[in-house]
């Protein structure tokens, strides 16, 4: 048994042929075999390029700057201008900027007590058992002192310990620097492809100083100025710019880079789109300061306005030598293609027709 | 030799073949060429799900805001409220906030001349010539004015040029604001899966305009509220308020997005996850202003507190039509599939068991 | 018809083989398909690395502090120390942080009237009707007031109201804060592989409390110190700090984490590379007061100095075993070894050398 095991391990089986001088069928046969060799090279090849490489995750970064002024009046007819220090933050000009649109201002607050606001439910009370001492507002501005007071002549509200007096929660009904439609967004960004070691900028190569100072973006004529106007921003997502002031909102604006390194570099352009994150935005800010007695007041401001989201994405694809292939998980394709080409003539001694080589082949070629 | 080639070239050969009329043989053959097809029908589509298309690297937003207020006393007894204003920065809401739990607090500091302190290693001393004029005091406040003077009964450092005096380092033993553990953090995320242009954000799509005001995430009963509670964000890190607080601390939120887009959308939710990532955490910061002889001064505030980081990862996952499947790495898993099928009953013609056209099958799978 | 049909679906073909009871070749034959089995195990899974699973989206978390105090001395040779609260900003230490180099200081500006600027062009005039009332100065400071006034004895500008008087646009000729080329970066990074559940920092393990207040970053002598001298960091980004603190520039320190978790963690490093994104930056930044009148004021400064951009990118790999090769894009690599090792030794009932099962094998092997 171990002997015919072991003669059966070595023996070597080949099929029979028959062989048929058949010019036609034979024709016929070879047009087949073309028409593989076709398909993987315009297949393969042309469409999936499955000889490229790619780099899905460039290092990126953005640096963005506004500019503009405006001025706003209050209700007591006092003017304010205020320009890009005023209205920007954070100021260095990261990838999430906010612009100011409408604000509440509260002067001159100091650490004492006063009547909560009666916008706060948790506020509202009839007597002084609705304000328990030492519980804060839930929502509001301060903790109970445990009295309820007048807030004014028709509402009362519980006194509360805190930066007093409260703020004032009644916005104006249209944004107060309606102007800021007509600033500009000038946004910065360079991608790094470290796999191929390719990098590349949004902004145009020039070497007229002037050029960013006096150019708009616009998607058609002027693609490549990264200066972008608020109110064009607004308007691609979809807004107007008077709605989405008075209330603030969030735009996310995204960079998308799709580069063939193997086309000249000037193709390897980025794509902007402007989304509609959320209709309303606010936060608040404060500056302190100490008046001659050094008794700490703070200066408080509720801001609205539109909250900018710089996010980039982007790939490249380079061809691959060799050597790449090995490595590339594509490598498959290259691998079938050339085993074609390589594939002697057929004739009599038909090796290569034996199935097992056949599936050798298929083997490396994965 | 030629003409031999070329007839070789254009010869044809078949495989001689036994045909068995055994119905038995045959239908295990047919049964194990449907097995093969099961295998890919149930493997390859459902298991592997080898015709759906990916999008990994989604558009994303985050908006966060903090509520909450808590008194402070001080040595002298003197009690503060703080609020969001106060206690979290930057205001803007990105997606990596800070929240002050402790802090030391060096009020009216001024240019000039004091005694460094005694924390600093570099900045004690013991005669003059310990303290070279000019030279930078180490990790320390300011540049060595060359003498060496007494800063308390026990310990003598060297006099410096800087903001004066120097920031006394004896923190609170226990946090002043411990009751931020009951502060709320809002954290509002969106995501867009550009690939597939579908967006979905984490917030709860609800007509109640005070849910968001009332709820508390909890992973089980509220997974939808985006309200998180300060002290159970902590616990899920592992960490006790208390602790964190002291010091200082930096926690990860993590949320990830895994939307099977076949699927109806109301199953796309997110997952949070919450991390410890270091047990220390303080920076300092200043508030600048002038006294009435424009001299100026700086509050300097070394404020300790818990840093969260908010990151977002996802994919979203959706099926294929034809189209997309030539574009789709996975085609291959359909191809075969589709080979299988379209297989032709076999007969006595056998062109399909010709191993040319198996490996052209293959290859048209790839 | 039927029948026929019915009968070719149910017939079973078998090749005729001849035997050849022929050692030498047989041997041959079996070294063949050895040599098939070695490239499957040394190619796929050695080289190819054909059994690991992949993560490339860490969740990141990045903490940055600045150390270091410098004097700088102004015109009225009042000199002035400056600390990291004073020239690092944002004071949270996050991944895009900036340092002051350089600076132009506007002392107290109210708003009012005054002169444009004469750097800007659309603020130059002769005469009234150059100033347009109402008009805001393009790229400059405030709205126009309709008059043309003196700006100096050579130049003379449209007055504006806005934030009076304009910032003085001359910078120094050598950067103020040129000692900042000594300061120290401290850049904690932590990577978080979730789909391995695996964390790591970049920060050595060390008991030695003051290991990080002495080492320094060396690439070769020093590279699990996360402390980075300036000057260093600028060097490697191929630029000499002097000329870049002048005008200020942008600097991407890049984090790339590559790690085989079949290795020791301790083999799992960082490596940082430094670019110069770009050679100008700068920003305006102001803090805001109130005199004794209540009249708001603010002090402009204009900060010129270097942006640093810290952005991690990670993959991690690691062994599969049998289940997770189910789920494994590369499976098909094992599943060829594995049927290669299947194979049952060869003998006169060849079932496996029918091309029909050599397909199968493929296809199951994808």
């Amino acid at each position: 048994m171990a002997a015919a095991l072991c003669c059966g391990l070595l023996d070597y089986k080949t099929e029979k042929f028959a062989l048929t001088r058949n010019r036609r069928v034979g024709l016929l046969h070879r047009l087949l075999q073309l028409a593989v060799l076709g398909y993987l090279l315009g297949w393969v090849l042309v469409v999936r390029r499955g000889y490229q490489d790619t780099d899905a995750a460039p290092h990126v970064s953005v640096i963005t700057k506004m500019k503009g002024v405006s001025v706003t009046r209050s209700k007591d007819a006092s003017s304010r201008l205020w320009d890009a220090v005023d209205y920007a933050s954070p100021p260095q000009g990261e990838n999430v900027l906010f612009l100011v649109t409408n604000f509440i201002a509260t002067a001159k607050q100091a650490q004492g007590t006063c009547p909560e606001s009666p916008s706060v439910l948790d506020g509202m009370c009839t007597e002084d058992v609705d304000c328990p001492v030492g519980n804060p507002v839930v929502h509001g501005n301060g903790i109970k002192t445990g009295k309820c007071v007048m807030f004014n002549a028709t509402h009362s509200t519980c006194e509360i310990y805190g930066w007093c007096p409260v703020e004032n929660n009644t916005l104006p009904r249209k944004p107060l620097l309606a102007e800021a439609e007509n600033f500009t967004l000038f946004i910065k960004n360079t991608v790094n492809f470290t796999k191929f070691n390719f990098s590349k900028g949004n902004t145009l190569q020039t070497n007229d100083p002037t050029y960013f100072k006096s150019c708009t973006y616009d998607p058609f004529f002027n693609p490549s100025c990264p200066v972008f106007r608020i109110g064009d921003v607004v308007e691609a997502a979809g807004e107007t710019f008077g709605d989405l002031a008075l209330l603030g909102g969030s735009i996310s604006i995204r960079i998308e880079w799709n580069c063939d390194l193997d086309q000249p570099t000037a193709r390897c352009q980025p794509q902007y789109s402007f989304i509609l994150v959320d209709r309303r935005y606010n936060f608040r800010t404060a500056s302190y300061y100490w008046d001659s007695q050094r008794r700490p007041y703070r200066s408080l401001m509720k801001l609205y306005g539109i909250r900018f989201d710089i996010s980039v994405h982007g790939q490249a694809t380079v061809v691959c030598d060799l050597v790449l292939l090995y490595l590339d998980t594509k490598a498959d394709f290259y691998w079938k293609e050339k085993f074609e080409e390589a594939k002697p003539p057929k004739g009599k001694t038909e090796a290569a027709a034996d199935p097992q080589w056949a599936d050798q082949d298929i083997r490396n070629a994965q």
